[in-house]
């Protein structure tokens, strides 16, 4: 079971990272982290690196495909070549997967066409740019494409693919594993349940990242 | 407002990455990854590497000190200028603080000795070594310090500690920045609440990987 996850310049390391503690434990699975060039990679998230063993051409083939969203939109179209990646690893996958705007890269590379999908709360309506129908949800499915809200939701993704993978006993163990027995100090996780002014804000600022850029 | 967060081989990388990806945006952070070696540092998840762009010997002071747990327990002691680098950076902290194991690390600094403290659940004996009283909670503060339990634990823990710094309003800013509206598909990650099957496996193992080690 080979489960690639896509890394680049500017991701946020939470929506690779919570995936990927959960993901990397199951059964006989192989982590494949692979990025345009293999190496160090700086995302978002006050500069930390994290290492890509594998480029894109080491690698042609997943089970799983995970691809993590950013902050800003800048590195979603400047490589058609990682596009190109992720139609070509997909057409071969399982399960083609993304976590926060992730969605949009998927989008991007015209596999969100005609499809239910969600993103972060802040960018969503932006999956309608490429063809998809925008969801509310924490976790849609679309055939083998699941995707994930913003960030966090990366967790609740990869439990729920751990148990379709390995089954509910496997996925509940690493589920216990990570203590994952959440208790949030405030109920504002949400854009429904959050103060409008925190929103709007976010919202706002959100939207300047990803202005003129889908 | 300077947040070090202490990375080692062998470390769990979510327990390091939940909290940061909150930490590292509070206003004028500046988050300091530190190790006993600047470098790349491989995690126990799948050998992940995370750069630490510090040695111990280049940081003297932080306002928070953050050290995350590992899955197994050679790490600990092997070091004795990195629990010697850990007191004397609580020393001049504002807050010193753990996720999952990582509160043996402050255990074997001498930091625990007769507080209250947590860790992953199928560790949380092992405290006593260390004169500290465990207590199954998911975030324990005892003075300026504050234990979470296992892996996950550390999100509530650092948005818990992010209203302390910067306010509520802050802290629920990051939160919603994050999406952390948890939705885990079981009710299966706590030990209480975990098929008796599956915890006692995951215990038998954890106590395999921390034999004779505290």
């Amino acid at each position: 079971m080979q489960i690639a996850f896509l890394f680049y310049e500017g991701m946020t390391a939470l929506d690779a990272i919570g995936p990927h503690e959960i993901l990397c434990r199951l059964p006989n699975a192989k982590v494949l982290r692979v990025a345009r060039k293999s190496g160090a990679i700086r995302t978002d998230s006050a500069g930390l690196e994290l290492t890509a063993e594998y480029s894109l051409t080491d690698v042609s083939h997943a089970d799983v495909l995970v691809i993590p969203g950013a902050g800003s939109a800048t590195t979603l179209r400047d490589y058609p070549e990682v596009l190109a990646w992720v139609r070509s690893i997909h057409a071969g996958a399982q399960w083609t997967t993304s976590v926060c705007t992730g969605s949009l890269i998927l989008g991007a590379a015209g596999l969100l066409s005609g499809l239910r999908a969600t993103s972060h709360w802040a960018v969503m309506d932006r999956l309608r740019a490429w063809g998809a129908e925008p969801v509310s949800e924490r976790i849609v499915e679309s055939g083998k494409i699941i995707t994930a809200a913003g960030v966090s939701a990366g967790i609740d993704m990869a439990l729920t693919l751990a148990a379709k993978i390995a089954g509910p006993q496997v996925a509940k163990a690493l589920q216990l594993g990570i203590e994952y027995d959440p208790e949030p100090p405030f109920d504002a996780g949400s854009p429904e349940k959050a103060d409008p002014k925190i929103r709007d804000a976010l919202l706002a600022r959100m939207e300047a990242s990803f202005e003129n850029v889908n």
